[in-house]
């Protein structure tokens, strides 16, 4: 068995499979570049609708594209009658992330793409109308209303947060739910855009690419580890009990989630961005203690085990000081990645030839079929 | 750049992405076989049901537990009223590979896996409700009616076939139906095959692997290559026209869909099977001429180009001779790889990392972000 062999047997690790303009993870400036800008220069100067334009189309835009694309992107928010039909027949129980998988899915049977010329008309529509959809869902059954998702907004981030809270939001809070945004939106070839990309070598339409990817992200091993670290921090009121919680954790090997990273080796570039996001939001006692006990478990982390927190340990803070309820932490992931996940189908879609990896047989040798009587 | 980056750069090829125990393409036995079993003797001795139990419960079934295995899945064809109802608020003109994309996670929404533990359980359930649901809202816009799912069949053939007509089939065309299931069953590591594990390698749940494969397969270089060739063979008359027109297609350089592999290089083993049946059935002289003129652009395409007819080929004229509509072509191909998707699912479970390759990366070098003013 040769070296790719084992290699690739284990999930393609180190393997290329294919070439991209769009990110380098692990390999200059802070650790993160979308088209050649340092994750961190973004987060600190531009907003999440000009990274999207510039994942999108290629360069950032200027302050009259900008103004456009942001009022092109909200007059998309709106939801189709057909589509709120559907949200409402999905139970209140149900996982976010199959709510948008399915609602995704569903927006692509009243508005398909058709021709890959569609592209940007198609990823904008996504863009806009994601958010709409999670919180149609989440509002209709939890405060029994069907919310008006044309909220005027100027941003993906305050469009979000209006709709969910009903009332206009901080402008603390918009930017840093912007800033969050900025952070997920692209990852290079991890598992969910590797899945948009394999769609797209088939030449299938965009909306099947990202319903493909949001299945991705919704497992365990991939989207969800910032709702998984706010499960574990809700459970601790002070340092001192996090500090024990997390040696029992250690004790009995369990995972924690929110820290180290499949590519990065020292530190995750995001999470001093997001860090210093939660700390600014942090305006309460409450709040103020939540963050004490989230650096407690950092700095333990790093001191016992060598592990860094990732982009999705400060998350949980941040996101739950804009009173953003757990269950929609993964899918704002998804709102955000949508960007990154069309830009790869867009790309793939360029160079393309189908992915079609093999396999290396390990099943019984060939071998006749007994009759019915004799198995 | 080295070898390693070349090959997977196009694609994958070549590379292996795993190990299986499920399949074999062209390493022995007439070039297919699952778990050990030619597919030749698997179409002539064995049924559908029985080649499903086969992937996912990993043997063939005796007699008593294919009996229960049979009833186990006509128990779970029919729809819940959420389901039927998104059904019919997907538009007539959708793509049909759209209407199964969406009802299968509306399933997901509605029955949700919850554990792997429920692996059979989710699966079998979609092995009975896929055809229900293709079904379902096709003939919701063709005749109008809400069809009632409960056929009370014997077999996801007859189940299908006798739901689309209304009316119980003729032996041969469930029969041949059978086979046809049989053969669509399972492929290794193609591009929806592998969609549905890297996304399983995250540890998502059953619906969104199999959502992300009929996303795949919806691409116009995966499935839909039988109903292409529908398409063609139904623009000509006779052997004269058909002769011609291949000609011209020749002389254009277009693509002729339904001929040669990705990984078969002399012959596709599944051709002889569904040629042989789609002979049987042509019952009039007008399906003996579409069978005529399918055999003589084959002929014309070996001797002239050594293109070999593949599996989807004589599909068409097979499909065409039991009265199925040709936009329900792929959506078949959905309700037999189901099986083999479910088990490479399950496979990948058992023994997973997750699926995350790497990228050459071809983009910009480091740049600082300009102001938006000089941008």
């Amino acid at each position: 068995m040769g070296l790719d062999k084992k290699l690739s047997g284990a999930g393609l690790r180190g393997q290329s499979a294919g070439e991209t303009a769009l990110c380098t993870v692990g390999k200059s400036g802070t650790g993160l570049t979308y088209c050649g800008y340092d994750i961190d220069e973004l987060a600190r100067t531009v907003s999440f609708e000009e990274v999207a334009h510039l994942l999108l189309r290629g360069e950032l835009p200027d302050a009259e594209d900008l103004a456009a694309y942001r009022e092109r992107l909200m007059q998309r928010c709106g939801l189709p009658e057909p589509l709120t039909e559907v949200l409402e027949r999905i139970p209140a129980d149900a996982h976010p992330m199959d709510v948008l998988r399915t609602g995704a899915s569903m927006l692509g049977n009243l508005e398909p793409e058709g021709s890959f010329a569609n592209y940007l008309e198609a990823t904008d529509r996504l863009l806009a109308a994601l958010p709409s959809m999670i919180i149609y869902w989440h509002r209709f059954h939890r405060d029994g209303v069907r919310v008006d998702c044309d909220t005027g907004s100027d941003s993906i981030a305050r469009h979000f947060l209006s709709l969910l809270h009903g009332e206009a939001p901080s402008e603390a809070h918009v930017r840093c739910l912007d800033v969050s945004l900025i952070l997920y939106a692209e990852h290079e070839f991890n598992a969910s855009t590797f899945t948009a990309r394999v769609c797209a070598s088939t030449l299938s339409d965009m909306h099947s690419c990202i319903v493909g990817a949001i299945g991705s992200l919704r497992g365990p091993l991939h989207g969800g580890a910032n709702e998984a670290a706010m499960d574990m921090l809700e459970q601790w009121d002070t340092v001192e009990q996090a500090e024990a919680g997390i040696d029992a954790m250690l004790e009995a090997r369990e995972k924690i989630m929110g820290f180290g990273h499949a590519v990065y080796r020292e530190s995750d570039p995001r999470n001093a961005i997001i860090k210093s996001w939660a700390r600014q939001l942090a305006s309460n006692p409450d709040q103020q203690r939540f963050y004490e006990i989230s650096c407690a478990v950092e700095a333990k982390l790093l001191a016992a085990k060598g592990l860094f927190a990732n982009a999705d340990f400060f998350h949980a803070a941040a996101y739950h000081f804009m009173n953003i309820p757990t269950l929609l932490f993964t899918p704002l992931f998804v709102c955000a990645r949508t960007s990154g996940w069309a830009a790869h189908v867009n790309e793939q879609r360029q160079n393309n030839r189908i992915i079609r990896p093999s396999a290396d047989y390990i099943g019984p040798e060939p071998r006749p079929v007994p009759p019915i009587e004799t198995r």
